[in-house]
């Protein structure tokens, strides 16, 4: 089965309305609440990641969800399966790890248990109270698309640890220990007056694009040369890597013109903007000399090709 | 490193005020949470439970959890990873033996992921809203223990299963599907005006009253012939079964007499009471005609020993 059918048997069985957005907003209880796991050699590898390495990128990468949503992230909980043959400091190390992220929330729980190989399941809470939260629905026109950090270098990290090439340190750190931040994530959250669509590019950033501008039922254009990554990138299919490379989990978002500009300028890089309304063709991006289209379809395509 | 040794670590460099009882009590968001994980081989096997008694069992040992804090279960998010040659129905029984016991719990998230063997983790939230929870601490002399439900039949169920016997099969259901209910508990957590102390017995009734006693520096005193317990597993060492065999999922509560006087007593068995302060033989059991007392160390050993 493929992950979108899987997806699909689940909604059938659940019927829930809170799946579709990476956190899910728990309105009566004024949190939201995210869960994503990290599976030993699916994930990542112990070859290429220490204890912790591991533990910095299980907790970020719910984090960034959190930040994703707009919530003051609050409390982590960690559920952490090992085999017998792990080294005696690997859970020292991998809290350590999950420490150095942390920033003020509280690992408040969890489980350790045995398993063939290292299974890490993290759950973050987040604290809704006097913040206006994020859907991917939110997109409207005239919108301006922005975000916070570089794109591409993860997977270019990955790569060159895959293939062994040294140097180029930054990018295998953004890789095994991608920087997270909170600050764009709280100002928006805390000072927009009008909805917006904000998503963390845990799976790159076409695919904020893309699920941002479906759910809305809007285009988004972006202008390439606005995008921003890191110039050592450009030894290889970069422009693949910005668009298509995942786990850079910066974030991305569709907010008002109004609300943008009570936002510092230092915070975020403009991107681009919502054009119209659509329902193919969703997102259209401008190259120096080039107007490219990408339908739905394009899209999925690629998305499900690179990774 | 042992269990001990390795929660020991994990609380040393977190410094974390909410471990201790099953769920975390996060009184600023008026919610418990609690994560719980089950792994092919370790807590199941594929060839004793179908897709939908896994999902039943995820779900369940979850939600017992938040019932022995005395909050209202309200939301779960799932995290599912499935090795590649996993039957095509799977995910589909998963997820209808998950609702079966939901109880009007939402499922709101989560993800799937490949692994090598099924691994699953479960969050569950409850809310606090008008209740009192229940802590380990609570426990005082002339409290009542009482309990909801049969202690060791699903270690019997297991033995069966592991040694093919037939028949036996509300034993195997008891292992497979555990019965579980909030009906004690939200009596309990909505009209007791004192503390009390509850916990289920995923890990058997005698690590239940071990750690009520031993958190709360008080003896537990029980009478074995009031503890509930399915006939038929006395062709086993049903002794031992009743004390350490875990996986029942029943309430165990130390609760003031004056509250048990509202509670209906259709709802609870009452098994014994607490006695006396101490810091060591923190529960005595009064067998017919012997009268014996454990100390932590015996507890500990035996319940290594068993599990």
């Amino acid at each position: 089965m493929k992950e979108l059918e899987i997806i699909n048997t689940i909604q059938n069985i659940i019927n829930s309305e809170y799946i579709g957005d990476d956190c899910a907003y728990l309105k009566d209880l004024g949190i939201v609440v995210t869960q994503d796991s990290l599976v030993e050699d699916v994930h990542f590898s112990r070859k290429f990641s220490t204890p912790y390495q591991i533990g910095y990128k299980s907790i970020a990468v719910n984090l960034s969800d959190i930040y994703a949503s707009g919530a003051e992230a609050k409390y982590i909980t960690i559920s952490l399966s090992l085999p017998k043959n792990i080294e005696n400091n690997f859970v020292e190390e991998f809290y350590n790890g999950a420490k150095s992220v942390l920033n003020g929330v509280k690992i408040v729980g969890g489980d350790i248990t045995g398993a063939d190989k290292i299974y890490i399941s993290v759950t973050a809470i987040g604290s809704t109270k006097n913040r206006k939260i994020s859907s991917r629905k939110n997109a409207h026109i005239g919108y301006k698309i922005i975000t916070n950090g570089y794109h591409g270098s993860s997977a270019a990290g990955l790569y060159l640890l895959q293939n062994k090439t040294e140097g180029y340190e930054q990018l295998i750190k953004e890789h095994l220990t991608p920087f997270i931040s909170s600050e764009l994530s709280d100002i928006i959250a805390k000072t927009t007056k009008n909805d917006y669509a904000m998503m963390d590019s845990s799976d790159g950033l076409m695919d904020c694009l893309y699920k941002i501008a479906d759910n809305s039922k809007v285009k988004a254009k972006i202008y390439f040369d606005k995008i921003p990554y890191n110039k050592s990138i450009e030894q290889f299919d970069y422009k693949n890597l910005i668009l298509y490379g995942g786990e850079d989990y910066k974030l991305v978002c569709a907010i008002s013109a109004d609300d943008l500009e009570n936002i510092n300028s230092d915070l975020y890089y403009e991107i681009g903007e919502i054009i119209e309304k659509t329902d193919n063709n969703i997102v259209e991006i401008q190259y120096k000399n080039e107007l490219k289209s990408y339908s739905k379809k394009d899209i999925e395509v690629n998305l499900f090709r690179h990774f």
